[in-house]
């Protein structure tokens, strides 16, 4: 499941860097370094270095014929064992549910969920291909090369994930009438905003050394265009933020919007909503499979065949001559075992935490410590797609000031015949709690009258509301790991470093927890461990 | 052909508006009626209304069997035909071209192009779904409602085309080595630089009276947030804008780039490129069919049937008793004739004017003034989707600082084997002139060597370049009417209403000139024309 940007900081090193560079000559009048010659070099030395590229393959494997047992069939477990057998080693995958994917769950017409409390809730749609709902994980960042190189590796077609939609409405938290505006106004107006007011601060005397008067109106210039600003630097309104007359074939000319109330603008709702899809993560162009996010699973769990074994279920884990004995139910009932040189743990925290094990107590204490997001998303289906006939709005996300938090509109399946739409995608603690201590019938009621503050008539169009609270998912136990930064620094590479016969993978010993990618190099680095000579 | 925002001003309507709002008792410190219910008020009188839809319904026709000959097979007479044909009318289309569409051009492998001077191209491409190009329209905004409509009618899929991709490159204008940005950075840090100097405009005074001091320090704390600033409201880099450690599974951290050199940021090329996708016709969600922008007139070509010929060009238009005498040679060379009563011609304003018609001269003359844009692209077939592998980039365009000006991805077959790439969109009238005089292989050599400024190889990745001059193409003579104000002003209603039998439709005598949203409208205008009682 993809993290929402503007979670409290700390978990997600936005924002901070290393200490001001030359900017501070720019905005504090210490005298830069003059003339072209000084400029090509900062550019070389800054503009034009590419950044770090992430890692983008997985560590090469001795071809030694090792024997290693992994446990977990999410992206991690699945990762590691298709390397190892493409190293040629002998490996099998347990995996306890029936399905692969652990949180890349993809729920369609037919599928069942049980939560560990309440009654379980079966998928009342059609089947059909683009009525399906991507309940955990579900968009790709451009630049997880991870994952999207085994996406690539294996022919799992990949399509345009619209995550910032102008046309998609931010809920103006007052409860006004009529207080959704299109996210288009919400971002030209604070544009016109933030720039009047930086052309203030550039008249206030915030650039004087080093700019000649040249450079200043040139950066002045720059402002005005970049906020929509009129020639005496106001902002009056603009098309970005869509037409009051729109443009037609008479002889009207088009009106662009006037500005929304200053006021208005102040909501914090509002900013967050604008600032969103600015995230390193959230950032265009991003990805999703065609069909559902399971099918990335589902083309490692094949290409892996019958190195994979779906239904059984850990029951213990011990120390051994020789490495470890692992004991499990399978999917018939029988109890089997197995003694293995090596076992990749490639489960959830507080799942492999409960898990039966002589993992050492320090180990225990960190993984059941480590706090978990308790996300809760909830699907409609809807038999017309009224998002895209009343309101134009084509993928993206909605933002109201309620429990729903986001309405996230399908981006494929486009004039389909209906359509599978997220009602609600909480990460709020409090929020999703109380959500999810609602019977599933319930959550989907109340889902169902916030939206009405975005569509009118949302509840008679939305019907069968499927939800999954991941804090009450039995082999998930939360959404992700939501990691303290005290944590991190005490426990991370305690849990990362292997432990006799064990090794460890999962997004949560990354630093993108909740983000396939973050299973990804996870797994890479406990390939890294477990090609290490045997000593 | 969607036109590049960042046009001069007076054509497109862009960050004019209504004379300043209460946004000013904001930023001059002129009271504001107080109160919460004052901002309610406001709200729902400026927040909540949504703003006045663009047409999106074609206009009731009299079901009285009427007879009309349309001329033109693109995207305005194609639809004004579709219209008639079901309310009933005895329509017939004229298309002088072998193909329905006009500026609505696709090409794939084994297509042929000829300008009307130079040599002819073939299209040196397999033939594969995903391989073709746009050359002329080539992105649909998600607020056109009336293409979308007829997308929807027909059953055209649709997919999102990326417009806006952060991974995109900006070329650094001034030629240094490694001056290529990518579109993340620059967003960041003009957003970071911009917050700071809208801190400092706060800190100026420009904030006085109606604020309260907790209002003030919400806006410090939104500017925060919105610009990545630090605590001390300053930027210093961040995730937004790439990463110099990438987030992995190790013990290290992840660390954000650092910001640009200032300087760098003055140039105005990257303001360009930054503000590009905020322009009403250029925000996210941006549509393109699947296949190809010409299965739309495919698509309306076929619920048109036999009311349509192509091949058949137009040689003479005259008055006569009863409507109009329309003359024209068949595809197989025969001089063929009609009267009809009515007379729909829906033609490139330079193409129309240069017909033998009994027109009135001012018409003809205002026709034939209307200046028209000499837009130019020029794609290449990649074997390798060197931009996604190496680059990570998944749609989008890059920036040139040459004459190139922009390279645009593939939203679709990511992954696939090859791929189509836009390796020239070129709207500068002097530039594309300049390229348009080469002959087509010099074209493709010159675009090449453009693109290595920001994909290394990329001379040697490319092949097989297919250009279009627009301005150079018989039955266009031109991308798009770029009207001057004056001239809308004098010749727009005149050229909009009928004249005798004759009426008028295409893109150019709407407000969206070079959108097909604007042929559409237009031939909506027409029909209501056509519509009145005959006299």
């Amino acid at each position: 499941m993809s993290r929402p940007a503007g979670r409290p900081p700390g978990r997600s090193p936005d924002g901070h860097g290393p200490a001001g560079l030359s900017r501070r000559a720019l905005l504090e009048g210490v005298a830069a370094a003059g003339g072209a010659g000084a400029v090509i070099a900062t550019l070389a030395a800054l503009g034009g270095l590419p950044a770090t590229p992430a890692r983008a393959a997985a560590p090469a494997l001795p071809r030694d014929g090792r024997r290693v047992l992994v446990v977990g069939g999410g992206i991690a477990g699945l990762v590691a064992a298709h390397e190892m057998r493409r190293a040629g080693w002998s490996v099998r995958l347990l995996e306890a549910a029936p399905r692969l994917g652990g949180r890349c769950l993809t729920l369609r017409g037919g599928d069942a969920v049980a939560e560990s409390d309440g009654p379980g809730q079966r998928v009342a749609w059609d089947r059909a291909p683009h009525l399906y709902f991507n309940a955990g994980a579900a968009r790709i960042p451009h630049h997880h090369r991870g994952i999207l190189g085994y996406c690539r590796a294996l022919g799992v077609p990949l399509e345009v994930l619209v995550n910032e939609n102008r046309a998609a409405l931010v809920e103006a938290p007052n409860g006004a009438p009529s207080g959704a505006v299109p996210l288009r106004r919400v971002q030209a107006d604070l544009r016109g905003l933030v720039a009047e007011l930086a052309v203030k601060g550039l008249g206030a005397g915030a650039l004087p050394g080093p700019l000649s008067a040249a450079e200043l109106e040139g950066l002045r210039r720059a402002l005005r265009s970049w906020g929509a600003l009129e020639e005496d630097l106001r902002y009056r309104g603009s098309a970005r933020a869509g037409w009051a007359v729109p443009p037609g074939a008479g002889a009207e000319a088009p009106q662009p919007l006037a500005p929304l109330d200053p006021r208005v603008l102040l909501q914090p709702g509002l900013w967050r909503a604008a600032g969103f899809a600015e995230g390193i993560d959230y950032q265009a162009t991003m990805l999703q499979p065609v069909g559902g996010m399971d099918r990335i699973a589902l083309a490692l769990g094949q290409a892996l065949g019958d190195a994979v074994t779906t239904g059984a279920e850990l029951l213990s884990l011990r120390r051994v001559e020789g490495g470890a004995r692992a004991t499990w139910r399978a999917a018939d009932g029988a109890r089997r075992e197995a003694v293995v040189p090596a076992v990749l743990l490639a489960l959830p925290a507080p799942v492999l935490a409960r898990l039966d094990t002589d993992l050492s107590p320090g180990r225990r204490a960190a993984l059941a410590a480590l706090p978990q997001a308790g996300a809760l998303k909830l699907a409609f289906l809807a038999r017309r797609r009224f998002w895209e006939e009343d309101a134009a709005i084509y993928g993206g996300i909605s933002w109201l000031a309620r429990d729903a938090t986001q309405i996230w509109y399908p981006s494929h399946g486009f004039h389909a015949a209906g359509g599978v739409l997220l009602g609600a995608y909480v990460w709020d603690e409090a929020v999703a709690g109380r959500i999810a201590g609602l019977d599933p019938a319930a959550r989907g009621a109340a889902m169902a009258a916030d939206g009405e503050a975005l569509h009118p008539g949302y509840a008679s169009e939305t019907a069968a509301p499927v939800s999954v609270a991941w804090g009450r998912m039995p082999r998930a136990l939360g959404a992700w790991a939501d990691w303290t930064p005290a944590q991190r620094a005490r426990d991370q590479a305690m849990l990362q470093a292997p432990e006799g016969p064990y090794h460890f993978a999962g997004d949560h010993l990354s630093w993108l927890p909740g983000w396939q990618e973050g299973a990804v190099l996870s797994a890479w680095g406990a390939l890294e461990g477990l090609a290490r000579p045997v000593p």
